[in-house]
């Protein structure tokens, strides 16, 4: 069984599933892995390593897949799209930053643009700029972003641009998040927390384990991981991590940890190559709640699949619509599924 | 047609859409409105003023009403709970705070018990304490709250408690919304900003207008408001409310508002008083977004049944579940709803 919707058809995909192109964590393997299940596996360029690009996007082999970058980023290094590009990749991802100076060239390579968008006017802009899909991430995603939330701002999103396929992302990991989202009115889900946690994904087992073991509850937003990794992004994107000692001992001194990130930045650097995360951010999304297990990527997209069905198809196990006859009162207390 | 969940059956209603009990707006008019409409009303008794508790809870008539408290703020004067239970409401809602020392004069009553909640850990507490309905409130709702987002935070109640019926709030204001929320596993919802821009909702014409014109791009989460009006909650509760000169004038600087609170209150104060809301803050959620008129609250709910029941039943319009036949191969290109 599949759900077929205006992206599926667009990206010639099964399901409505796509993957977060993670930095690091979505690589050629985790991709591949996720479009061989029917879903959309997109590497997650990240800040640009060319030779981990061209390695991953290698790895991915015959798996038709797609190349996510940070757009500000790119912006530095505007090659790297000719890399990815010249590899034929179905689609791009262009997320945080301005898609115009790209767009013309991902539309001439004949790759499907996927924009992923934080805010109504950022949605009305890639759409000017020829987005194929828009990508609407709610704030409780995990990695960077910005403010709205998933559940008013996919229908917003929608509602502002009809005529483009909308994929939520941000706080979804399961098949009750994928139908709710169709609820919304998007054409499906983009996952990253929950494909974090998989056979697949380019992480240790500590980091999976951790994300296994986290409740939503601990998450929090800021900018101090990036601080500490000297990676500070353009206001206004923040990024959601899971709550540590790190970040709680630095609570509200982002100036006074940018001014002493030589010391700090070594210790924090050590802790992120050993996989301590009392010091090192483990970047999740609040999601990570609806995370209890480590399965392969195909898994997920099964998993993910047969639960949006079923709540879709079996309602009755929740609520019933009650359809009220009007007559003959004979009927007054039929109700009907 | 209605549809019914466990929320409905316990609380004797026809449609599992809830009233959000905003101090002031959602006064003892609008609240009967929506019971009458087949809803739940509740009577938003805020801070507590006794006169304005028993003048809304007798002007709500015969209609079955709940009464909502900002429990932090009745743990200062618990009486007003005799006060309310004397009327015999149907519900009484309590929100931000310990409901252990309110919970069994609630229960004594016999009047059900919901509580509003913003973390698992809460949840827990409040399922402890015979919460009868829990409320599980994203940080994209209007007014106070927390950080969690409603999209993944729903289905983690549910899974934490799935002995208790659970209403969605936070990002919620059509029919969308309400079958997003089943889907998540929810027995209903509760509308804040959506009832706010209503004929009956205790505002005026100004503020509903404003909301019809507002973006969900332009809330913002805070307690620079709550300075101003001299109002400051205990952490860790924020208030989301529209972006305005106000509060982008004084944006990061809470301490220096409240070392001039005297001086500016006073005009802040007069805002208020005027309708000025490039002072004052309007206190609405991020579902702005959705909300483009000021109908009757029947209408409202009527509207929210008929979408949500649209979007449940007719599916196609917007995707299709496939089935894959296995056999014989002649069916390889039919496809069934």
């Amino acid at each position: 069984m599949a759900i077929a919707t205006r992206a599926t058809e667009l990206l010639g995909i099964k399901h409505p599933i796509l993957l977060a192109p993670m930095d690091l964590i979505a690589d050629g393997q985790l991709a591949a892995a996720v479009s061989q299940a029917g879903g959309f596996g997109i590497i997650g360029g990240g800040y640009g390593d060319q030779a981990w690009l061209e390695r991953e996007m290698d790895a991915a082999g015959s798996a038709r897949v797609g190349v996510g970058f940070i757009t500000w980023s790119l912006a530095k290094q505007p090659h790297l799209l000719d890399v990815a590009l010249k590899r034929r990749p179905a689609a791009i991802m262009l997320s945080f930053g301005d898609v115009g100076p790209h767009a013309p060239k991902v539309k001439e390579a004949g790759a499907l643009l996927i924009c992923q968008v934080q805010t109504l006017e950022q949605a009305l802009h890639a759409a000017v700029h020829g987005a194929d899909i828009l990508v609407a991430q709610g704030a409780e995603a995990g990695g960077h972003g910005m403010s709205r939330s998933t559940m008013p701002f996919v229908p917003a999103v929608v509602d502002t641009i009809p005529g483009v396929p909308v994929v939520a992302a941000g706080g979804i990991a399961d098949g009750r998040g994928l139908a709710a989202a169709l609820m919304l009115g998007a054409d499906g889900v983009l996952l990253g927390t929950r494909f974090y946690a998989t056979q697949e994904a380019a992480a240790s087992g500590a980091a999976k384990g951790c994300i296994v073991a986290a409740s939503g509850d601990d998450t929090t937003r800021g900018i101090l991981f990036d601080i500490a990794r000297d990676r500070v992004w353009p206001a206004p994107y923040t990024g959601r991590v899971l709550r540590n000692g790190f970040s709680e001992a630095w609570r509200g001194r982002e100036g006074e940890l940018m001014q002493r990130r030589e010391e700090v930045g070594a210790r924090y650097d050590e802790a992120r190559a050993h996989n301590d995360f009392s010091i090192a951010a483990l970047i999740v999304g609040e999601a990570v709640d609806l995370v209890n297990d480590v399965p392969p990527a195909a898994e997920v997209v099964r998993r993910v699949v047969a639960e949006a069905e079923a709540r879709l198809t079996n309602r009755a196990e929740r609520f019933r619509i009650v359809r009220e006859p009007r007559l003959p009162p004979v009927h007054t207390l039929a109700a009907a599924e």
